[in-house]
């Protein structure tokens, strides 16, 4: 606690510098990416806070840290006598940000912010909140403050061949030229990570789950720069980059790039991806700069569509990671009665299991294993001071998936492992009625995620029954297992979804301090028919897993969805039994039983 | 024709006066109703088009009329040898009205409208899109070339009792003053004609199947003006009014009233509701404008939410609907085979039977009876021309609807007169489906209606049909059978349903050439249920008739489909048999069987 109150001290002795009377320490990098290298972990650092979601706002008097409800435990014991208020966002009576700046700092005061880490969007919301008090770009204030502050990652990254990106890297450059209709003098700025990655069949491993590397990109037509170390890559792969016409320059060139942009060009950027100091660079110097006019961004939404090797791929992936998951199931089987079966040691196991593919490049997220009342709680991860012993009774859930060089994973399976109760066997039959019937979807062309959606909500929702999360997210090809555009939830998006997305199916159900029940599967949109109706589309379901047969009510059940579920039971069979052998096909066989 | 083209010089000569190019006439009156008087049926009277929708463009040499895909078959006949052009709406490289303008007009050159007839948000986009054209307001040109123009409609009017509106007329003000939060100096202009009948309670009859009184009013915290003409009131009306808190002042002196605001005050209203000519005349007096802050319209948000009384009146109105319609399809089946029965009659005979009850006000809309291959004509209405005879044979569907005293009926059924083919029966069956689940939905309290229309579109879609119009629409009491805010269809729209609100819920499906099936019921949303998951709601069906049983295809449905349908039928007989007899009485029995 000392070493808080005595860092917050020396990040305020910096104040006067920089005439400010305020410091907003968000948890982003410079590619706002949903994970990031210790090296961004400032508000970690400075707070002692380490949760994933938080932003910390330091005053010449005061400190608070704003975080969501996950948090709000583990937030009142790590901030405890540091002096940081705990901000719980959500409640009543509790002031934003903004709101809290404009009551501690005077109006002619001038709040400071590292320019790097918040978006061109953000920080205009900011400015325009606090007016009258003012908004400074600071340089990166932990430089100097944090001693033994961690370097930029600099793990080794690759090129994925076209044989499992299905495009070459110009051919993908031409995509982006020809949808964000280029002209000579335009530069499109590719900022995030993941947009970077998919551009150059790039993949990485600077950031945890994430397969990414530090990287930028200009896009022109006539000459594309990558900035990336190019000590991450082997000459073999510089020079494919080469062969596709891209010029590399090192991570580092890339503000300076920004700052000799020639008045000549106009900048293309996405002001929700691109940080507020390169356009402040660009204005500077009286650039042009051009919004991107999707939204979404352009690289975004050609990445959300997934081309057919890429498909082929996912195929291939969920075949491992069903094999992965078949060993480990019958494993857990095996060893549930040996008194040494815990929540981290399911977590390593899987991970192990996962690990025997020859495929397999690491976990795409942190394991959830949330045993009886854990699995209520949304983002529950086990550690060694939550860790219970898992024993034949009550629900377990798993929510884990893995990075393949061929595609990306994400399951929840929940299983009973005794005799389930009549209301465990209808909130779980509820939960997998509404997976089932969101899977068996038929829709037209052009249909948006909030559509679909009371698909899987709906069996639950005709019991009162509720889950506070969206039903499915985008799923990267070998990227990031969250991503764009597309969304299907109850919230608008107005993205409509597109053949040959990949999107999770995960409606679920959380009975507070006793069990959580989620079925996730991931779904492919694909073409189904068309005629004087119109065109319609439907999912094909990727994820290759017995669901738990056990907590079944039959009875709530329709012909249907019991179809349903047998023919992809009997898909999962085939698919994975040629792989197994043993007592894990005995368990395959087992599990995949017809109901 | 030769008339349209003599009328066509005349309103060409007056271009000159006005130094316009062209001329723009709309379908609309001052109000933006969606029926209007005769006396703005301009471009009728000089297109010789009388679809209800389409605009006219005349420049100095040519003319072309924009009409939807309803009005494709009539519009080339009525136009044939007018030289007016028809614009195929919606067909590709049809140009829209503007890029017409723009390659019509020279750039130097002035387009003319009337600033009655064309919404703020409308003159701004048509505006923007002509650029650099200008865009003229000029005076009613057709005052002076309609010889024969119908006056102004002076139909009688009269102010609905508290027992039938639920509040009074201050009550309703004061709700207006209070949600748009009007301070002191605020005048919040009322323009359209049914927020205006809102909110005085007033009926009228000046528009068709609208119970509407031609009106204007302005709301000012301490006085409030109601722009209409006395002489359609009853003295006891007028004195309500005057005990309410109303200054009565002629329709006329709307306008004048515009021209007279004080500079301390501010004005309040809808771009989308109010003409361009309120608006222009304020800004010539530097009056301060400002937005309404609901784009749909405090009033219009206000009045979608029915208050229990006005509830209550519906439930009133249902049983006089059902009631007729009972009487009415006894009518039909004893009638069939006399060989005399058309869509025609059948139209008028509705009409006749709803006018048995003393609530009945006179129909809601055009009744729309279409028998077999009629019935796939989303708008068909029966004329002499189109009329045929119905047989024991086939479809036949009917969607009308009355304006009883209390509340709104909007309906339809779909028959079968024979014995229903397989697709007849599956066809039927999938649209009965989406009926019903719709109806049992429960959702979580702040769900939009996009998010409920799959639904009732669903059952089709699974079967790769579907239908191009939206699912449900919002419905006055005793007001226009077509109201805001809500709606239940795949677009998007922002607005949440809020328990008081009353919709359709009308699924359908269309076989070109062969017949047509729709199955319209209203429902009402009403509480349902509140727990740690949320606050549930769910929708009550309103409409009380027997849905026809002969044509489903049992096995389609669920159990609880069944169900619902099963006491459905039940409700409905308890409600309507108490006022059937003879041979009445013993149809609604037939017809209310459990299947």
């Amino acid at each position: 606690m000392k070493q808080i109150v005595e860092r917050l001290a020396e990040v305020r002795r910096r104040f006067s510098d920089h005439k400010i009377e305020a410091l907003i320490v968000p948890s982003n990098d410079p590619h706002f990416s949903e994970y990031v290298a210790d090296r961004w972990k400032c508000r970690e650092w400075l707070s002692g806070f380490t949760g994933s979601a938080g932003t910390l706002v330091v005053t010449k008097t005061s400190a608070a840290l704003w975080t969501d409800s996950r948090y709000f435990l583990q937030g009142e014991q790590q901030l405890s006598g540091t002096g940081i208020e705990l901000m719980r966002m959500g409640l009543p009576n509790v002031p934003s940000i903004e709101e809290y700046l404009i009551e501690m700092v005077a109006p002619d005061g001038c709040v400071g912010l590292d320019g790097r880490l918040f978006s061109v969007t953000e920080y205009h919301r900011i400015s325009q909140s606090i007016k009258p008090i003012g908004l400074k770009i600071v340089e990166d204030i932990f430089d100097h403050v944090w001693a033994d502050r961690p370097a930029f990652p600099q793990k080794k990254a690759f090129i994925l061949p076209q044989s499992v990106a299905g495009f070459t890297i110009s051919e993908k450059i031409e995509q982006v030229v020809r949808t964000a209709k280029l002209k000579k003098e335009d530069i499109f700025l590719v900022t995030a990570l993941d947009e970077v990655a998919w551009l150059f069949n790039l993949r990485g491993a600077d950031i945890e789950y994430n397969p990414l590397a530090l990287a930028y990109a200009a896009v022109n037509k006539n000459s594309t720069s990558l900035f990336v170390d190019k000590e991450k890559l082997s000459n073999e792969d510089l020079q494919t980059l080469e062969a596709n016409g891209v010029r590399i320059s090192a991570y580092d060139n890339f503000e300076k790039f920004i700052d000799q942009v020639e008045i000549t060009h106009n900048i293309i950027l996405n002001p929700r991806k691109t940080n507020i100091l390169i356009r402040k660079k660009l204005q500077a110097n009286s650039i042009n700069i051009i919004d991107d006019a999707d939204v979404n961004g352009v690289v975004t939404s050609l990445k959300g569509v997934k081309n057919e090797v890429e498909i082929e791929g996912f195929r291939k992936a969920m075949v491992a990671d069903g094999v992965a998951l078949a060993k480990f199931f019958s494993w857990l089987d095996e060893n549930l009665d040996s008194g040494k079966v815990t929540e981290c040691v399911i977590a390593k196991k899987l991970c192990e299991f996962r690990a025997q593919s020859a495929d397999f490049m690491g976990e795409s997220f942190g394991s959830i294993v949330g045993y009886k009342e854990h699995g209520a709680i949304v983002h529950y991860f086990p550690t060694p001071e939550t860790d219970v012993e898992i024993r034949r009774e009550g629900f377990l859930l798993i929510d884990s998936g893995g990075q393949y060089r061929t595609g990306t994973t994400d399951i929840t399976r929940t299983i009973h492992l005794s005799k389930p109760t009549q209301q465990e066997k209808v909130d779980y039959t509820l939960v997998l009625k509404g997976t089932i019937d969101l899977s068996m979807a038929v829709y037209p062309a052009g249909t948006r995620g909030s559509q679909l959606d009371i698909l899987a909500r709906g069996p639950l929702l005709q019991h009162c029954i509720n889950y506070g999360h969206g039903t499915g997210h985008g799923v990267g090809h070998f990227l990031n297992v969250h991503e764009g555009p597309q969304s299907i939830r109850m919230q608008e998006n107005p993205v409509t979804l597109k053949v040959g997305m990949v999107t999770s199916n995960e409606p679920a159900m959380y009975r507070t301090g006793q069990y959580g029940i989620r079925t996730e599967n991931l779904i492919l949109c694909v073409p189904f028919h068309s005629n004087e109706f119109g065109t319609f589309e439907r999912f094909e379901t990727l994820t290759i897993c017995p669901i738990d047969t056990t907590p079944i009510e039959k009875e709530l059940l329709t012909p249907s969805e019991i179809e349903w579920l047998n023919s992809y039971h009997e898909m999962v069979f085939d698919a994975l039994s040629p792989h197994l052998a043993g007592k894990e096909l005995a368990w395959l066989e087992a599990k995949t039983q017809k109901i």
